[in-house]
């Protein structure tokens, strides 16, 4: 997306040790060919080609730098986004970062689900939670987002307007969810081997999993709780497909509220949204193969069997507007750019 | 299961229009080559070789036949069951449906459901619901044993022993299924194709499939309400692969309750079961892999983050427990064979 | 492509009886929530929105339209095209068509191979086969475009460059050819379930498809035969994915000339090309991942085992710059258009 | 297959020091539940329950073994199936190896190709090479046997017949060879993680892998040239599935041979074989879903458009006749049981 956004060049790309010097074309193989076309249309050099080799973060000189995409694991994090925000000398750039360390604003939740204490509690303070479609104006100020997890944002974008407008109940949310195996990142471990997952499915930490606190914080501010307060059931599942996340959420409306309230609560809160869409046909249910590859969100209610009660089903890319896409919208309302740009990228079918 | 079982001789295989008077290895690719080795060890002239062509059901003799496995759409089957058991000359066979059309003792619901008045309510009334862990006695003598459909095979062996035991709220359960492809059966429809299917899921029939009121018979019934009552929440889901069914359960349970207690009371259940198993390890979540291609089924109960709730988790192979496999064990417990016979296949991963 | 290409309005999208008078987003998943965001970022209305709804071929008012892409079965193709091309009144619209029907310029080939007389000889004697990086003088200013078929687009792209500089012998190249299931279509067919096809692989046609002569034609034609004498040995094969083909070709070099060559003829062949690349890394070896989703092509040549021999591997998007992606390309050569307009997509991996 | 053989008694497991101590259950999902039913019926305890928890290869009492399965890295194997071969003590058990260290007969071409000079070649020229068909009497006497690579048992089940019947050239065999993942073993790799291989296929080790100088011993010996003189290409591919190998095989008929003469000298070979079948419609195409989870291969003879040639096609699982099923097939050869016990196991389709 960065390659072919018309106001970004990109500066440094860090590396692993193992990977570090390495042109990028030879980590992903989506670059292996190193001549991928620029939007303006010049190919001599492409911009593939043109982009620096693989650093370690440490050769960085992050004052030549407007916006910086974090992408590291948990805790490690911390102490790199400090030293970026805090060094003395010059300007700093703002961060965008898309691991988990700065989206609990409680750091005692933190230090709970991540079993190891905050190092950064004053930088957790300041940041602002990037679920764009929620927080504009404080992104627009901040000096540091954090990016929301996948699930999480998919969660919220289908539970805040309703929890906003008090039509549901608080203490009956139940999101059943399912992701595609890209949610477990690219590390090689058994459990993500291609013979492990093809074919079969099944659920994983559950009750357990570190983005319910996540969603519940997201609720709870909903509410006008605070950070906390709302409890939610949150059951993630694997299933064999790369990209993709549906989550079926089960709710309680509140009394004389009806299906087609909360149907109309979204339409209305996603009218006006380029990228979070109420499908217009009410009996048609969201795809993953809707918004594949795309920075898309698409929803829809419908009724339960259960009386008083509806279900929400939402679908979207997970490494798009569940990652790498919100980043990315997120830092064109930093820079004041128009929010869509470098999200034109259609769902991709099949 | 059939070729390999040693009490069964294969008197007629019907087929349609397109596929009369074809060899079975012709129609089904796992026959192609029509040498299977028999469990005798003879090859010659092997049991595939051997089998009839394809033939319409109106060329079947039933008068030679011990038990029919009527695999035909609903509605259709209704008048060829009745047709098999009331003809007027010598024996009749014992028939196991795998249609939907004897599951539902209620012929208004069944014609609610189903869009059209049940043409067989005698026979409808006499069938034997072949959930076989729940029904043996009655389907030893049953002539007519209505198997099971695959969703609900799983749910009702996950709910019905905790709601006998009046462990949990009959008005708050929540059945979210994912199932593999094979579960919408081999016909050429678009919405099955491989490139609508692959790398992509979605919810179907929300809040609409016609195993919830199946769900719901069984649930009723274990609850001593009869044939109808409790309503529950089935929204099923299709996962790009071709066996498997996970069905996520959430319960609540009764004051006093635990989830330890819902686990408890499965273990007892099945503990001399030999096809149905609570995985021992009160952490471990089923995956459909542990099952695949056998007749087994696995199960675990887990603590849910909202009080007095839990999560059930029951992965089988759709397929196989939830329709053939299921079938050939009712076919043995009528018969008085060995209820495992010719089921002894274990789970092929990967 | 087109709904984001700056130059082109579409006028008409055509159907079938099935799909006539629904709007695009109803057929074709990727459209289901009809707000696609433009590449001006517009919003409103979407360019999905503005879109005819599909119409009947014969309601199109052709006079005013500048290009047609005729995407029809093959036969029923030549007709249309005839009456698109043949109208009296008024300007014609200049068609690419996408099927078969007017790629070999012999009759009696095409007669042979699609088992019909072809119904517009003239016509086919004027069609310009559209391998874009070969033919883009001709291009031009053809009224007729023949896309490629997927399979001879790579096969010719590796081998033409090869056989112009009489660097391979003619007579012995063997194209082993694997390819996703768009390459199928989109009709209901058995063969193409998902459960047919997923965990499997298999060869079709065997020495019998197609596109074999289609690729012959390009052979012979860069030998300086004609329109045939090239023989070669094409096996297709169909893999569980839905996009991409990868073609290992077999050829044994003229005497003196090694594998380096081979590669040095083909780099400098496209040395100047946007699409098609051969990889900097000679031991690299072409996948589909490295071009999925977009229009670019990638090749390589390893030395054989066997003395004299080389092995080419080809790696594209069949269903981009094997279709859709060559056909716009078309079009822009036609229309004088910069040629990479609209194609600017990376790969999209994973 | 072990756990149903009824004259097996397994009496040792060996894992790694990550696995150790643990039940077979823990490491390996489809035997999760412990309960497999046993071939007789019994449930208590189950076979699995009864098996004993993996352990270290230094804390196995050979000498309590009739026959060992080794299953371990190149190089590794050869001091371990030394030191158990060579015991000084009691009876030693008969070994089966399943890694490449003892199919290559000559020490030179294994260091060449394995990169390490080989620790037992007196072991070396005493083992019996299995591919079961082509050595029954060796086997049945055999201390030590090599089961065959993957690839190697397909390539060398068409072939060798044919050179044997001296009908095929031998300088102008083009084995093009797809395989599952499941080839590339269960180590935590990058290249084998599902979001890497889904969707995609590319070749790998083109003219350099080590199961070309495996075949071409075989074809070598059928030719009566000792271990060595064939030389073949022979190119594999990884293709998203986790089971089977087609492979896909471009021959030169000797002189005045067809290739119908081919599909005799083949249906000759295999007339009276369990596991390899000639399909029996000419024009009928191997597929790995004939064979997939059984013991059995396909194959099938086809003339080329190339004038004298022909092209073969060949079918089958790799993790079974490819490695364990063959390697059982080995064992009851060895032992005198008949051939096919244990592995009478069809295909599973879907």
């Amino acid at each position: 997306m960065l390659l072919r956004h018309p106001h970004v060049e990109i500066k440094a790309l860090s590396g692993t040790e193992r990977t570090k010097g390495r042109p990028y074309g030879q980590v992903y193989p989506q670059y292996a060919f190193e001549s991928i076309i620029s939007a303006n249309g010049k190919q001599g050099p492409s911009p593939v080609r043109s982009l620096p080799p693989l650093c370690l973060t440490e050769e960085v000189d992050f004052s030549q730098v407007d916006t910086v995409f974090c992408c590291l694991p948990h805790a490690t994090t911390q102490s790199i986004v400090t030293s970026i925000l805090q060094s003395a000398v010059g300007r700093t750039p703002r961060v965008i970062d898309l691991s988990a360390d700065f989206r609990l604003a409680d750091v005692h939740t933190y230090a709970h689900w991540y079993g190891t204490p905050h190092r950064a509690p004053d930088l957790q303070a300041e940041a602002v939670y990037g679920l764009t479609e929620f927080a504009r104006a404080d992104i627009r100020s901040a000096r540091l987002v954090a990016n929301p997890g996948c699930y999480p944002t998919g969660a919220q974008l289908a539970l805040v307007p309703l929890i906003r407008a008090q039509l549901i109940a608080l203490d009956d949310v139940i999101i059943d969810a399912k992701s595609g195996v890209t949610g477990a990142g690219r590390s090689a471990k058994e459990a993500n081997l291609f013979c492990e997952v093809t074919e079969g499915m099944h659920a994983y930490a559950v009750a357990n999993h570190r983005h319910a606190p996540e969603i519940e914080q997201g609720l709870s501010r909903a509410a006008g709780l605070g950070n906390s307060g709302v409890v939610v059931n949150f059951t993630p599942h694997l299933v064999p497909m790369a990209r993709g996340i549906l989550e079926t959420i089960y709710v309680r409306c509140q009394a004389g509220v009806t299906p087609g309230d909360l149907r109309a609560c979204l339409e209305q809160a996603y009218g006006e949204e380029k990228f979070v869409h109420v499908l217009a046909d009410p009996q048609q249910v969201p795809q993953t193969r809707y918004v594949r590859g795309s920075n898309h969100v698409v929803m829809n209610v419908f009724p339960d069997r259960l009386q008083g009660r509806a279900i929400l089903v939402v679908a979207f890319d997970n490494i798009v507007k569940g990652a790498s896409g919100q980043a990315v919208q997120n830092m064109n309302v930093m820079m004041g750019i128009p929010e869509h740009t470098a999200l034109e990228q259609g769902p991709l079918f099949p």
